[in-house]
């Protein structure tokens, strides 16, 4: 039995999530019972949703158990098998968590995928053409439900959704305008995921500075609206929202260390008659096979490039995880187990 | 041509709206022309939409332009009639604005509506079996959708929009939850509605408060919310929405002076898979034949029985309406001119 690296949550954040909130453990991997199969991990996908889960208080899923291995995506190669559905050298996507290896049930539906790595790395199933990928399929075709030549938003749009939003909303014929942080990464999301604007809310100290350059950058106004941030960029996006414009919420990264950030015109919502609608995209799973079929041709066309930063090493998780929650990543946070 | 009294807005409001933003003027009513219609107003509709008219900024609908007699809903008699449509003696439904007669032309479209008075008294077709009722029907049948068994709830609950809320929803099998301002209206919302509960909210100085006391009324928590005031009471609701809850937002009476009402919890519509959405009645008139039967039928056989507070005159419409923007109505605010 291989030896196996772990990080397990050993204590809840108080206010801001730190490296202490982690602790890392070294087990055997247990011996396989029939229907089961051994994963070695490659990629460890780090994404913003772990930090809800780390707090205890009610949320819209379980929150992670102390003491336990941090969940998480996972992308990999089965190492053993003693089901007949995977053999040894299948790469697999699953959700193994934040550890070298995992053993996963076969049988239960969801948990493990066999990918074809011919046209897209192994990597990006935990990004594109993964639970970030339909995560920005869903929030746009079945809540902003476009047409041709509307205009969108994204925030946090050099990320994992970010990007694939982006590609997803050129191939509908939209108007897709991006905000991110920082020069670097909006000049990333205009010349290489094709959006046709992007702006640096770092240039911008106040909701209605930042709507005056949503106004340049939307000169027909904003239909849709795809939220991963909260706060500051979501009262200027709801400025500038035309009326029946549909807002999907998906994150608020601005508020996961307790702080609070409201809303400061929720009369917009009425004025503007919009629909605003909060998702998780686990809650429909019905929807991934064509979504992933869309991004995954959207990947091997070239037409959607989406950008990775890889820390290395599983010790590196932690301070890869909490500098995602800062925006010090550019695109999709993986961590190399191999 | 009779003398007409008309009540003009004289000035924009800054801040509290105050009598003095009105002028009563009088004018003889215009000779008819073809077409025409003229109609002796019996009853005027005051609503707090109306607040919103009076501002110039951006808003849902067209201000109210300076210097031209207030909009409004209006119900009265055909009193000289240039139309094959209407005869003298007609009772009619309109928006004849704040004045003793109006002019109106038979072939517009949806402006003026003949009503049978057997069943249901005039003044009803501007409340419970009107726009304010219709307003209840779409935002509960159309937003909510609610599923018998499951929990509502509506703000302002004694007053036109939501006595006919309750009703439709008792009528669908739910539990119909009501918050009220003072024991007198929340008596009126339990033992005449029929209302399973009501709560006061001037009982309670903060979001928390008010939650717990919802917690009690609503103990499986509530699904649909129909919001007619905003603020504090918003907030208290959303942090007893139940997962996949809706909420239609009809009205924020508390923010009409302009004074800021953030949403405190938008995290909320995210963690709790929340739906929201605003609407305006007057934009879904291929409802109003469906809704204003329904109304009508439950105003007949008494499940409806909503309450009014009639003014006496014109003169008395501006003290009238600015008391109903403070909650000093009680049921549908009226202005009786016959």
């Amino acid at each position: 039995m291989p030896q196996n690296k772990q990080i397990l949550l050993d204590s809840r954040p108080e206010g801001e999530a730190t490296a202490s909130n982690f602790k890392l453990v070294t087990r055997e991997t247990p011996p396989l019972q029939d229907g089961q199969v051994l994963v070695r991990h490659h990629f460890l996908s780090l994404d913003p949703y772990m930090r809800g889960r780390m707090n205890e208080s009610k949320s819209y899923a379980q929150p992670q158990p102390l003491g336990e291995v941090m969940i998480g995506g996972t992308v990999g190669e089965v190492v053993e098998s003693r089901s007949p559905k995977f053999s040894p050298g299948d790469k697999v996507v699953g959700m193994g968590g934040w550890q070298e290896y995992s053993v996963a049930d076969a049988n239960a539906p969801g948990m493990l995928r066999k990918v074809d790595t011919t046209h897209v790395p192994l990597s990006h199933y935990l990004g594109a053409v993964g639970m970030p990928g339909v995560t920005a399929w869903y929030g746009l075709v079945k809540i902003i439900e476009p047409q041709a030549g509307q205009t969108v938003v994204v925030s946090a749009a050099s990320g994992a959704v970010g990007s694939a939003f982006g590609a997803l909303a050129k191939a509908r014929g939209c108007r897709a305008v991006g905000i991110a942080g920082g020069p670097d990464k909006c000049r990333y999301v205009e010349q290489e995921l094709g959006f046709d604007a992007c702006i640096d809310y770092k240039q911008h100290r106040d909701a209605q500075s930042l709507a005056k350059a949503l106004k340049q950058a939307c000169p027909q106004g904003v239909d849709g609206y795809f939220e991963n941030v909260g706060g500051m960029v979501m009262d200027a996006v709801m400025l500038r929202m035309n009326a029946f414009g549909r807002m999907a919420l998906c994150g608020m990264i601005a508020g996961y260390d307790g702080q609070p950030i409201p809303m400061s015109y929720p009369q917009l919502i009425l004025t503007n008659r919009l629909r605003v609608e909060g998702f998780i995209v686990s809650e429909h799973m019905e929807v991934w096979p064509e979504a992933l079929k869309e991004l995954g041709q959207l990947v091997g066309s070239g037409k959607l490039r989406p950008r990775e930063s890889v820390a290395q090493g599983l010790e590196a998780a932690p301070e890869a995880f909490l500098g995602m929650l800062k925006g010090r990543n550019f695109g999709k946070q993986l961590v190399q187990l191999v």
